[in-house]
């Protein structure tokens, strides 16, 4: 398996972006990446996109996205894992190159989520859930997700305020990021003050409905250091988990399993402990889902997501910081798109390049982009050499 | 790059399947997989499904399949190129063993077209059109490949009959597959006379609306050999190529540029040429589809298909057959798992265990599996070692 590099990187300014359809987001964004990049040398494509059928009445990425890309003949996959498509689209990338099927692959993440189709944008964020036992009975993600709340507050002692503290963070990080959708600080109050959407969680502990495309180009280690734009950083570890689609079913439904898996599959394979990372983005879909996360991925002990977030362990200036960028809370969470987003913005901290909202002195990041209420998950080690 | 071979095949008898889910028809071709291979071991999962969003309101398979398969935690993939979207998932699996990823890749290609959720079947299928320049002015699949064949038949002389030809050769073979939908002969008259759909193709010229699943384990040609329960059947060539997914916009309607890159790919990988291949399993979504995709392929000049087809070069008697299986006309086309359906097809032709319409003698086999009406061409050669 050869070595794989990230050298280019392109995001758009997400929002909800009424002029700009599917297709004119995937260019934009893969533009911007070939730029960065200094070549638009594709040999393969890979397109994460959770729900273009339902929400745009458009499937066939693999067609289209080549297409309107110019690069029409080149081999393309469209890869789908609910939320985490986007980090899926990117670990297919790797494996095109790693395996040697291509030299030069580019991953586009995409969701156009205003201006839908059929129904409605809840009924297709639904469809991540379990249709039979969870979707047609009614509950949607922010009621799954408040479940999670409800039992990690009982369980644990995670009050309202460490909820409301993550998304706080990320607004905080976010308004220093150009791409946000929500480029602006809140307050703790104006986040417990917000309108209710299921019990526990209100307005401010929900990412919102975005349009958005993120694009990164992976190559060959050796190919990345003949190019000499840039440091070379390198995708050293990945891993995949799975868990059972519906929360009922799980063993525990405050166990994220495959989180787990997947951070600790990544892990092993770059050789590190989560003690050697410096920096995490991570699927905040719901400040719950932050909080959980960070104590699955072993930053803290179960149960401690909420006070170290209270206590500031992540914020950018604290000991483990995440989500420099905004997070989905702040920076808008277009689904196919969020997992792209991630490793762009690793990317732009691992060069030094992150303006206000640069770490100092980080070398070794994670990524991690989560499917539906965990059912599956994605994790990237990306290293500066 | 490490050699694949397949090691298991799982098909069901497809139709209209109205008491089995959608997970249920995965479950159930995966088992009969893991029966045929004599082993369940599966290191990594690719899903193909074009459109289980629109058709049944349930994305996220990668969730779902792995948690019903009993195979939660396993790294899953869906992969999606409308009705390529199988082909695409043996391709997926194929580069999960070759790059050293998993040691055994299942994958499992699925459509329930049956019960749709949302809108209806045509609406659905019509997602691999182009949404805006295509789909949202009212045509649909049958009036796409009705203009290729009004095209084809005017500038080649292609008639009415040797369309029908087609079906009757499909359904002659399909009548000896005990998994088709519509497993009976048909006459040319019956073809001629079958409700008109969209002038010149009637409903005998198209294939059908199916509940299916197929599925392959695939694993290193080495771990292959010591299983000894089969002749090693390897996967020596693949190919994917892409081109406009709107029929308007392509250089010249009549040629199909995806499926000659696909090919030519893939025969270029496994050191072949067409005369190498003993018979073939090729996307007769539509009549027209067959006839043009021989001749794309090469094994007739272009404007020969309709009177090779007559002249019986395809039929199971003949110098290069064609769908031995029934082809998606006969067989049934549940789209995300007609590319898989193929490959077990050739297994089970290459391992001479095919009864009453095996082909006496075959060694190497082609897959071709095509995406709306071009956008995308997946082709696998298959060769018994």
């Amino acid at each position: 398996m050869r070595n794989v590099a990230i050298v280019g990187i392109g995001m758009i300014k997400f929002g909800e972006l009424w002029t700009k359809s599917l297709r004119d987001l995937c260019v934009e964004a893969a533009q911007n990446c070939f730029t960065d990049a200094g070549t638009n040398r594709v040999d393969s494509l890979s397109i994460g996109c959770m729900s273009s059928g339902l929400f745009n009445g458009q499937e066939h990425l693999a067609s289209m996205v080549p297409d309107y890309l110019g690069l029409k003949h080149v081999p393309a996959t469209r890869v789908e894992s609910a939320c985490a498509s986007g980090g899926l689209a990117v670990r297919s990338a790797f494996i095109e190159v790693a395996s040697g099927f291509a030299d030069f692959a580019l991953a586009i993440g995409v969701e156009k989520m205003t201006d839908v189709s059929v129904n409605d944008a809840t009924f297709a964020l639904a469809s991540a859930a379990d249709q039979d036992f969870e979707a047609f009975h009614g509950i949607t993600f922010p009621g799954l997700y408040a479940m999670l709340a409800r039992a990690h507050m009982d369980r644990f002692g995670t009050t309202r305020e460490q909820l409301a503290q993550v998304a706080v963070k990320n607004h905080a990080n976010g308004a220093l990021n150009p791409n946000a959708q929500f480029p602006f600080p809140v307050t703790l109050e104006t986040v417990m003050n917000s309108t209710m959407i299921a019990d526990p969680l209100r307005l401010l502990d929900c990412s919102p409905i975005t349009d958005g495309a993120a694009a990164v180009l992976l190559t060959t280690v050796e190919e990345a250091k003949k190019m000499k734009k840039y440091p070379v950083v390198e995708i050293t570890g990945i891993g995949m988990g799975t868990d059972t689609i519906a929360l009922s079913h799980r063993r525990d439904i405050l166990k994220l399993d495959a989180v787990d898996l997947g951070v600790q599959r990544a892990l092993k394979m770059a050789q590190k402990t989560i003690n050697d990372i410096d920096f995490a983005e991570v699927h905040d879909c719901f400040t719950i889902a932050e909080i959980m996360v960070l104590e699955t991925l072993g930053v803290v002990k179960q149960g401690q997501g909420g006070p170290a977030t209270m206590d500031g362990l992540t914020a950018v200036t604290g000991k483990f910081p995440v989500n420099p960028s905004g997070g989905l809370k702040a920076k808008g969470h277009p689904v196919g798109a969020s997992g792209v987003a991630q490793i762009c913005e690793i990317v732009e901290q691992l060069r030094n390049n992150a303006g206000k909202r640069q770490i100092p002195e980080v070398r070794t990041a994670l990524a991690q982009n989560m499917g539906g209420s965990g059912g599956s998950c994605v994790c990237h080690v990306v290293e500066r050499k």
